[in-house]
């Protein structure tokens, strides 16, 4: 925490930092002028705080990477051990951190997941992962779901199922998008899960067949669709994905990045579902974001076509020692401390309920959806024709609801993650259930704000 | 340095290392049964070191990152530092490190440079800066040059002029190739510097009127061409460049992932001839590739166009605190100790009259060109005809000699940079003259097995 003795110098530091970010930092996503950046002071665990000793409970986890809270003193400690060792060394070296990190993702991976190539972050993943899939089969296309998000590289972005990927779609790299299955917002006009699952699969197959089955190199998915909704999938859809993938020749990737490393209370999301894909891209919550980190996990039939012919991809910073480093500590201190586990029973016996109770008592509740640490309410103007609270890539007057109910989560001390008509739940794994239930309280006042546009 | 009081222990360590990378580590740019990467103990300066106590003088700083050499105790202790303060936040808030970060890059690079978008790295800063070009302009097409890289993300590598690009190419991204000036390999017949950058200029110019001037976003060079050369544009030609984008609205990229930050003996490579780019991209100096961090430097015109715009680009570790901190200490500690004079010096009275002489006594050497600690020896069967001693992207038996001469240097203690049938010279820029002149030594025995390969 940050002293309170000297709230005035501490605020003017507060002040001067927000000017320097202001003068010289472009920031992602925004139009910089519009944006006011809220400069922090510190973290530590599941909280926080800004110069002027304001502490906010982070129910985002940042961007959904700090799976095992902030300033882990396990992981900060192995990054300054490996700093004094050794920062960097390139990829082509054999370098003891790497190997170990990549043997310890490996065993966590589950079926013949077994070779780990490293990357700096998600969308540097995804982008392999297509060229492996690409270059294995020999095909172009690549299917990739409505609702989805892969990351801001050309491919990914082109990948990717929300309104970022226009301004950016070159319209041409052979991506085909598709709907996967979504029961609160149907595309099947289903009325069951069963229903949805079974249709979903249809509309998969039918469009593969009608793009050429023997042009499909891939079918890319989030295990559990994050930031389009924490949409999580029917039993049997990944399963029927798998079996049509299998059917075409197809490689299945599984876009882990944000669902996977505890998010859902597995070590990886696919394991609720017993499914194997044969390329798992992975990020965020492998070391929570402490140093910049991804990578994919790739099968031994993958693995395989690159045995004597090259792989044609690369980076400068591929298997990084101190992330690399920062990787072992945090897959060590997560099962040391039990942190998966965490995830799953905070879910099941707080986060779940907890939500569900809300939604009885707020009619802005269309729906209550997620697993683990990983939960979304999908936010309506009506319950009976579930009209979203805001449009579509709402922005300005159109988004008012949605931003008045950010800023009175804010206001009272939590940091909520908002995406179009939805408030998600993400904090980090490690959450306590005192501070699930600090976050419920404040979230039930919050959604009185927007309950109040409802009709 | 590693102990040598027991050899025997080390060396199982070493080979302990190389078979757990050899499980589960995936390599870049290879095939993976047919590498043999080599296990890395420790480093330190301008060497590292195997499990064997053998040292190498690093000539290629690692993948020409580590311009502030090993292990620079100011920046380890800067990164351990940051470690124990804060790990990483989001990019949507304010922070110290972050902000002086990007001061310090802003007032280094030229002109109205003035805003920094951070990135993990090279490929996704060159992604980001082709983005904002193609929104400020709404224009599409952007021309590149044959002998570049710059990255291997999708638009990145569409964008590179090497072989790299073949496997990955989807061939519709917009992107026009062009010949950038290169006398000793002309291609527009010239016989002087002068006469090379007229014809270069000119051809770019008719190119640029063939695909329509009004469809043309951006230009993207490296300032100096690196990987594919080491190329030093000759005098009058950037600033050609820079005309002929002012004349028809076209935004001038300058990618300085490998040139800048002392490289060439000036903060920025474009110092040296006094241009000024709209977008300039960097990466590897900025922190000596300690901590995986790049970005876009924007010019105030196009920082305005995404005033009230938002732009559509991020990433999840854009302005990553432990990357930042690393910069900073990097920055200050080059700045202190003079090691981007260090880099012009050694250039001018070492590197360059030293592999100038060797190219006296070697028939296989071509051409000696360079500046800074930043070389290449561009190696030939016959000087008369300047026929490459290997074929464009040779491998296996075509490419033997390469080969040979690579296992020379490394067998002799100096780690060397290898491209086609170019010997790259780039230590680190804090590099001594002693060791300078050490790896000149290691050279002059090398070159040897090469010159047996020579008309
Ligand atoms: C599922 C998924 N894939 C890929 C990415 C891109 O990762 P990064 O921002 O590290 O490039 C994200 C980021 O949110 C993600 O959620
Ligand atoms: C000029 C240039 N641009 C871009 C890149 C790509 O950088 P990264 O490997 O960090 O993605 C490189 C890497 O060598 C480079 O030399």
């Amino acid at each position: 925490m940050t002293s309170t003795t000297d709230p005035k110098g501490q605020a003017a530091m507060g002040l001067a930092v927000k000017a320097a970010d202001r003068a010289h930092v472009f920031h992602s996503w925004s139009a910089q002028s519009l944006i006011d950046p809220l400069a922090i002071a510190g973290a530590g665990g599941s909280y926080f705080w800004d110069y002027d000793d304001k502490r906010y409970l982070d129910f985002s986890s940042q961007l959904v990477n700090t799976n095992i809270g902030h300033q882990h003193p396990k992981v900060v400690a192995a990054i300054q051990e490996q700093a004094a060792k050794l920062c960097t060394i390139a990829p082509g070296f054999a370098v003891d951190v790497r190997s170990v990190a990549a043997r310890l993702i490996a065993e966590l991976a589950p079926g013949d997941l077994n070779k780990v190539f490293f990357t700096n972050g998600g969308a540097e993943a995804v982008e392999n992962a297509v060229r492996m899939a690409r270059l294995h089969t020999g095909r172009h296309k690549v299917f990739a779901a409505y609702r989805s998000y892969h990351g801001a590289t050309s491919a990914a972005i082109n990948l990717t199922g929300d309104p970022r990927r226009w301004p950016s779609d070159n319209g041409s790299a052979g991506v085909v998008h598709f709907w996967g299955p979504h029961l609160y917002r149907s595309n099947f006009h289903a009325t069951t899960e069963a229903e949805e699952c079974e249709r979903a699969l249809a509309h998969l197959e039918q469009t593969i067949a009608y793009e050429g089955p023997q042009s499909v190199a891939a079918i890319i998915l989030e295990t559990v669709v994050g930031t389009a909704g924490v949409l999580v999938p029917p039993p049997g859809y990944l399963e029927g994905v798998r079996a049509i993938c299998d059917k075409y020749g197809i490689v299945f990737i599984l876009d882990e990045v944000m669902a996977g490393f505890g998010r859902t209370g597995r070590w990886f999301a696919a394991d609720n579902w017993g499914v194997v894909p044969d390329l798992m891209t992975f990020a965020k919550g492998v070391n929570s974001g402490y140093v910049p980190l991804g990578g994919v996990i790739i099968s031994e039939r993958i693995a395989e076509t690159f045995a004597t012919r090259p792989y044609p991809g690369g980076l400068t910073y591929s298997g990084h020692p101190l992330a690399c480093a920062s990787a072992v500590a945090t897959i060590n201190a997560m099962r040391d401390e039990g942190i998966v586990e965490n995830a799953a029973e905070i879910g099941e016996t707080v986060l779940g309920p907890g939500l569900r109770e809300l939604a009885e008592r707020h009619p802005c509740v269309g729906e209550v959806r997620g697993l683990g640490a990983f939960w979304a309410l999908d936010l309506v103007k009506d319950r009976e024709t579930r009209e979203p609270l805001v449009p579509y890539n709402a922005s300005g007057a159109d988004n008012r609801s949605m931003a008045d109910l950010a800023a009175a989560c804010k206001q009272r001390g939590l940091w909520p993650f908002v995406n179009m008509n939805r408030l998600h739940v993400v904090p980090p794994c490690t959450v306590t259930e005192a501070e699930a239930k600090e976050g419920l309280a404040i979230l039930d006042e919050a959604l009185s704000v927007a309950d109040a546009h409802c009709a």
